[in-house]
């Protein structure tokens, strides 16, 4: 067992947060994390109240935290007192100023994470009173930005230590079994945040087409695009993209953004494609890491074999020292 | 003392390699990061053979490899020759096709060591019989792609462990202290490429102004462009692009290089501010790790500080296990 900060904070066996995966991350995967002894999150998103909804009832009882993108809360902040109205273990809130949330979500009583992609958020969201800072490297999937995990890290770690050394600090992007975990204690981190390799689980939402085409891809087929934003009419800032799978769409439109945008025909090919599981268009959301991820399994044994691979790891290096 | 596969086949005392920084690592550097117990290189960069002369003999007799960018060395080959007759350690290429090199350095003594930047490119240089592959992270100062360090080493340890279990491994991109020397060798590698941290170092030949400004920054404070090409009028191929220190050239002409190329007047500014050491518009060439280094020393004072730092981290774990 692995005890740091995070698991003393947030009361749970293994230094391991499933990242709040938009869509992906439902009840279910949530609750088979904490079940595994990690934390788990229901992925709120863009804050659609009726997902939401029947993902918190699909945890059922186990101790979970639920996620939000911070930019669409601020358009639909009715979706953080669902979340909170259920008592979670934590909220983690992403892609924004977490400036206005931070008293509603710590007077609830649950634990502030908030993922940060610069230097400059991490400042803000220190200052904003955030309990945990998610360092967020470009290597992972989903949004963000173009700082990568291996010097984020201890940059954030060394802010922390000389400006607020009660605040606690996650790893997250590239992370995927006990060798990143190892690493990013290594870092200077108290625990990490796993996306991708959850979502290539058993209890994750997302569909099998997508998963298996994604188990055959190495690490080199992924790219930071806003293609996709586009197809789903979603309204990111410009300082954020998106990392997914290369895929015959993107090949196409990557870099051909405006055209993309007028071309309807496309963004329903995009849609259709999503909705059927066809992985060469619509792109399944995965990270680099998904090179080091070759099959979809059930929570409770990637957790083992991760902890077991970390713990292997920092419990005797198998370098000499004399 | 950290021993490792890569410090018994280089018969160095620590596993640490200088990169063969282009103008940046001369002599003088190289000899003295050799002498600090890792190996220095030579930056022989474009194959400029009156330099290289006169920095092969600036390194003494110190043991010492040299590296060269391999789609220039195609242009120049006769740059190796000069190489090898001073019996190198190693030789380092990166970015091209290493096939064409391999036998003349092998059969020379030399340690052949293939820098890479995706996985295609690690397969190739294993197949073509590298020594070592390096697994170059974006984060990194200088040219590479957009692979990640974080998973990009774990996925080539698989690869290696899987098909060529002789290839040594080593990590570059956002290692700059031994959190990151820890952290390498927790993913797999058998030791590391430091690139800026030896940039930020008294014997470095980088304009002291330019290192200033660098120590001065956050690691937010970089880009992957291609402006500094155009400038330098080098020919890279187009799946390589450049990480240096944002400044105002880059802000105004990042995203107008078709401009650039046509303004003379631009590209003469750019480079009257390199010949003068003037950061605000030739850019320094450094990493996101800039942002965790802080002060120009000496290297064998970063030498003696980063190993330190590693071998506590490794020695024992601060992660209470039970
Ligand atoms: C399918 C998927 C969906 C994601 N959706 C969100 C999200 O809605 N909110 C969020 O904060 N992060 C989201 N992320 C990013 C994660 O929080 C995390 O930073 C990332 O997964 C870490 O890198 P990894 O994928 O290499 O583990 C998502 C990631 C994936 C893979
Ligand atoms: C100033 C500078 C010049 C570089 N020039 C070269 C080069 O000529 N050839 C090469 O293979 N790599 C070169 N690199 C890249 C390094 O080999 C290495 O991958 C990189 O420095 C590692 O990341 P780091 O800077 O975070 O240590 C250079 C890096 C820097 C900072």
């Amino acid at each position: 067992m692995i005890h740091t900060r995070l698991t003393q904070m947030l009361g749970i066996q293994h230094p391991i947060i499933l990242a709040p995966m938009a869509m992906a991350a439902g009840g279910k995967l949530a609750a088979s994390v904490s079940n595994a002894g990690g934390l788990g999150f229901v992925g709120g998103g863009y804050g659609d109240v009726d997902w939401l909804t029947t993902e918190l009832a699909n945890a059922g009882d186990a101790p979970i935290g639920v996620g939000f993108i911070t930019w669409a809360l601020d358009e639909n902040p009715a979706a953080l007192d669902i979340a909170l109205a259920r008592k979670p273990r934590a909220v983690f809130l992403s892609f924004g100023n977490v400036a206005p949330y931070v008293d509603a979500i710590k007077s609830s009583g649950a634990v502030m994470i908030a993922q940060v992609q610069t230097m400059a958020d991490a400042r803000a969201a220190i200052d904003a009173g955030a309990d945990v800072i998610v360092a967020q490297g470009s290597e992972g999937g989903g949004h963000g930005q173009s700082r990568a995990t291996m010097s984020f890290v201890p940059e954030v770690a060394d802010y922390i230590a000389a400006h607020s050394p009660q605040t606690l600090l996650c790893a997250a992007g590239g992370i995927a079994d006990g060798r990143g975990i190892a690493a990013a204690l290594m870092l200077g981190a108290d625990g990490v945040v796993i996306g991708s390799r959850f979502w290539a689980s058993g209890e994750c939402l997302a569909h099998q087409n997508m998963q298996n085409a994604a188990m055959a891809a190495d690490g080199d087929q992924t790219l930071r695009t806003t293609v996709i934003d586009i197809t789903r009419n979603k309204n990111w800032p410009a300082r954020y993209n998106i990392r997914v799978m290369k895929n015959e769409f993107s090949d196409q439109w990557h870099g051909a953004e405006d055209a993309l945008r007028k071309d309807g025909a496309a963004i329903d090919q995009w849609n259709a494609a999503l909705a059927a599981g066809n992985p060469k268009i619509a792109n399944p959301i995965v990270g680099e890491a998904v090179g080091i991820i070759n099959e979809i399994r059930p929570t409770s044994d990637i957790m083992n074999d991760i902890m077991a691979g970390a713990e292997t790891l920092l419990a005797g290096t198998p370098f000499t020292q004399n």
